[in-house]
């Protein structure tokens, strides 16, 4: 676990500076931004060099910026951000600049030609540091998870026949709401067969005397969200449902436990798919598990073909699953971090299906 | 007002290419993929040929997409997007091929070294188009205003002592999504005197006896955004309040006078600021107005530099305020519908300010 979080991200990312030869690194991506300087409003940049780290931002944020920032310096702009960082960049005279390659094709055009210089593309800098946490990301982390799982429990009061998946959404989002957080990402909440498309987008469908109920939530707690998964059912559930629960929830057990630093990712998943394969539901069309923190996906990425191991530190989901179109879905979602020897479990508390 | 929407749409595009010798289009901006194919899902791309427009997308959307789109061809990627693309591209045996500059620098790459051929960036080429509704547009932002109007209405109920911003915030959002709608932005719910940020984030701040309530927001119908601020009393308001809302009010109506096709962009922005500036209060330090439609901020945009001239389809936003940091802050937001002799108001149904 690394402490000291701003000067411990931005000395490692100037070592991997120094081994690439940039002397200036410009990061567009606003949770690159935050991540080196603590801001979290937008329409800014970041430019780290050797001995600095500058915020490129304007009048509206000028004052939020001096209240958020740990170790920055400020380049307030009035014209375009483009413009505006090519002139700034100009004068510090370096003579390698880069840019993380998430920027658009339109800004980049802009910048190279304000720059009158090359600028190189890079990738992968910020996101190899932003996948294994710190301890204060851990923290925010963990109260997001707690605050989720509050958010739940109080919604399931509302587990009652007729009301429908949207407003159900918008009751699990007032509950997270009302705790001081913010729903991390667009809440899913699906009924009876609606819950085999893992992307269900909530409407109309109306919650039965007999049914079955799929959350998919997560509170944001200080720029770090949860992402949890739980299934529910309202009278009493069909043999199949109770079977793919039982399976879903053998799956996800199974990657837990093969979850540790050094376990290949690809193992990782498999580990859980070969339980759903195995019982002879079919097998879910995504990965098993993907990082999270300032993005809500994020390295590492738990897929077959997935290179690479996992490493202490790394805070990720397990969410296996099992779809039959137009009958059931059932998806189990947990939120884990990385440890020497296994891993911990953060989502614990949230409840859980009870038959 | 264009009809036929999707088909008029390729038509207008297929048009600008060949005035640029463009023989193949990639499009890879969600809205703009939707623009063109009717197609609402993530992660796929578009692509225009003087003969078709295809869809390039993965087994995840491929039902959704049969289900949407119109007058499209799909290309049903496994890989990465990029790949695929280039793959595609190549066996169109285009001698042009162009893609919108919204593309990422990493995906451009990434596409260019696939196709190994020339690929020019083009910006601007949807967004002159998407700038103009047609009565598809039209119709949709008129029962998101109206739904708006509705979930505001029941949402003032909850304007009592002792409710919190966040907690506001989410039951606007409840309302809009009672109504089958979703918020089509985060809701800024602003009490008292933190209102004079005009990009509030809101929070634990509770609702006093005497108080003010400002709230941004606005309900996605169909796609399609209503953007709507609204300020709100509880108790007796301050003189300094009810002469700021007077001289908001004032200064949106003269701003709304001078909106007709052919009138310049400044020249509406600088109607609405007259009036502020001539008062005595701070001048606001954003634009009058923006564009709304698939994107919740789109040409056209009033500001002090904007150069161009309003046309007949174009809906914006209509949003001068007084603000006065640690004081008070006022807003007032309609969205309006651009014609021959003036402009029509969208969002007259939604509550207003009582003294």
């Amino acid at each position: 676990m690394k402490t000291q979080p701003i000067p411990q991200r931005v000395k490692d990312i100037r070592r991997r500076l120094r081994e690439k030869g940039i002397d200036c690194l410009i990061l567009t991506k606003a949770v690159d931004v935050t991540y080196v300087t603590a801001f979290r409003g937008e329409d800014s940049w970041a430019a780290i060099t050797p001995n600095a780290v500058y915020l490129i931002t304007d009048s509206r944020y000028i004052e939020q910026a001096r209240k958020e920032c740990v170790r920055t310096s400020f380049v307030q702009r009035t014209g375009p951000i483009t413009l505006a960082t090519a002139q700034f960049v100009k004068r510090l005279k370096s003579d390698a600049v880069a840019i993380d390659k998430a920027v658009s094709l339109a800004a980049y055009q802009a910048l190279r030609k304000g720059l009158r210089a090359p600028l190189k593309g890079v990738s992968g800098i910020t996101e190899e540091l932003r996948n294994v946490k710190d301890a204060t990301e851990l923290a925010r982390i963990k109260k997001a998870a707690e605050l989720s799982a509050k958010a739940l429990a109080r919604a399931t009061a509302f587990f009652k026949p007729g009301i429908c998946e949207s407003e159900l959404a918008g009751i699990v989002d007032l509950e997270i709401r009302r705790l001081g957080c913010k729903p991390g990402f667009e809440t899913i909440v699906a009924f009876g067969p609606n819950a085999s498309r893992p992307h269900h987008q909530p409407g109309a469908r109306k919650l039965r005397k007999t049914d079955t109920i799929l959350i998919d939530f997560g509170a944001r707690y200080d720029g770090y969200t949860a992402d949890i998964t739980r299934c529910f059912v309202v009278g009493k559930p069909s043999a199949a449902y109770r079977r793919a629960c039982e399976v879903t929830a053998r799956s996800q057990a199974a990657a837990i436990a093969a979850a540790r630093a050094g376990a290949k990712l690809r193992d990782v998943d498999e580990a859980a798919r070969k339980v759903v394969r195995d019982s002879g539901f079919p097998v879910y069309g995504y990965g098993t598990g993907h990082g999270i923190g300032l993005e809500i996906h994020e390295d590492p990425f738990l897929r077959p073909e997935s290179k690479g191991t996992l490493q202490a530190g790394q805070i990720l989901t397990i969410e296996p699953g099992v779809y039959i179109p137009g009958k059931l879905g059932v998806r189990i979602e947990d939120d884990i971090l990385i440890t020497e020897n296994g891993c911990q479990i953060l989502t614990g508390a949230c409840p859980h299906l009870r038959f």
